[in-house]
């Protein structure tokens, strides 16, 4: 089942969507934040007559897992460039995430780039990397792995085998099996996609759960592969944020992404 | 009058809250939409019994002008340690911006650190600093720099007077006239009370709209005097980020932000 299928919605009237949570995008049993967001997302987007993403921010309430599922959308403003909307999914009544976004008919037309403080990371060819694949214990690499194709820096992948470099820092590419090619909704996934960047860390390896997510989507595709680096800089106050930076494979910036996290107790 | 009377709320009714647009916080007529999710936020703190911000996105949509206004706030869970909540402010029943956020009863409770890779900007003491006054024009500075006490950086202070420095940042202090301390919802104002970051990068001066702003607040304080960080790193595909880092006095990560916003065309 292809991304783009895993993601459908159907409409069922006004603002109310559903569709279905599929299993295997997930860790643990409970579905991947990025893929829930990409969900909602299609709804969102179906609403706009296909503007594409901007800037999309989930906040994760209760876990999601497989089985069917409602979306409801609200538009707050609808104009000439930009179309901003809200959403909340919900499975058998109890809601799982709201999703704010800013969706834009325009994002990416030209491209232009007037100011770059920053590089993509350096990464070998994907052939090169370390292919992630799922565990046959269900555990860790989860069976999301199997989902998408997910290439680790060789000199980053430490931190998955118990064995952390000591920057809580992934490089690595992103793409999708096949001939499927990355959306700005599979771009919103990638920035959720890599292990937890605190795994390099030599911290205590502890759950995080995600409390919110934000990718601005520069250029929204569709892509082939892209070179992603995900990094934790501070761990404080009981949170921590991973910050994404997604490059396309010709070095344009295609989006960055901050989530939050809530450090295991 | 003080941060937290131009903030105030009433309580109408189930989730609903009327406040008030005060005239004064704002840039060529436009209220700053720091001040407006603070206002946002007074409504959403209230649902909760004093619950304090550990995140807040807003969304943008309309712009904000002193007057009455209305706030409707949704609870879409509740739990032992956040609470997470959705609004939408109209004015005359125009949405001028969606803000969801989760507030806690523990953030910032140990203050505990594991790690930290960055440190405070260096600036010197607020009195060898540039207060920003407003003009006399009413343009820039614009009049919210008389309801907040905002000391820039002298080495950043040319972007401000037409003469760039080359580096799109902004670094200085934010406080709050007279005894009041900075609160949570002080913090997000903070984070949008400087002027755009890329006004030291040579690049043309054009309004800069935000689409969205997201603080992480670890720290709520209250403080006396924040140490403050904003930089632009990418201009590409017609948007741009400003990145916040918020510190206090003694060195503590008090919050991160960012904000999207469009690229003057």
């Amino acid at each position: 089942m292809s991304f783009a299928e895993a993601t459908a919605v159907t409409r069922e009237g006004l603002g109310h969507y559903t569709g279905t949570i599929q299993p295997g995008w997930d860790i643990r049993g409970v579905s991947n934040g990025g893929y829930l967001m990409a969900i909602a997302g299609r709804a969102m987007a179906a609403e706009t007559d296909g503007r594409r993403v901007v800037s999309m921010t989930g906040h994760f309430v209760n876990p999601g897992r497989p089985g069917p599922i409602d979306i409801d959308v609200q538009e707050l403003k609808s104009g000439r460039t930009f179309t901003t909307l809200r959403s909340v999914m919900t499975a058998e009544g109890k809601p799982l995430l709201s999703v704010t976004g800013s969706l834009s008919s325009v994002g990416g037309v030209g491209n232009e780039t007037s100011l770059l403080q920053g590089s993509p990371p350096e990464l070998p060819p994907p052939d090169e990397c370390v292919k992630a694949t799922p565990s046959e214990t269900g555990e860790f690499p989860p069976p999301l792995t199997s989902k998408i194709d997910l290439r680790i820096h060789p000199e980053d992948v430490g931190g998955t085998l118990g064995n952390p470099t000591g920057s809580a820092l992934f490089r690595g590419w992103f793409g999708l099996p096949g001939e499927e090619r990355v959306d700005d909704l599979a771009i919103v996934l990638a920035s959720d996609s890599f292990p937890p960047a605190i795994f390099n860390a030599g911290l205590p390896m502890t759950w995080t759960p995600t409390l919110d997510l934000t990718v601005h989507v520069r250029d929204p595709g569709p892509h082939e592969w892209l070179m992603c680096s995900l990094q934790t800089r501070f761990v404080t106050g009981g949170f921590l944020e991973e910050d994404g930076e997604i490059w396309d494979s010709k070095g344009n910036l295609v989006a960055l992404s901050r989530q939050l996290a809530v450090v295991g107790r």
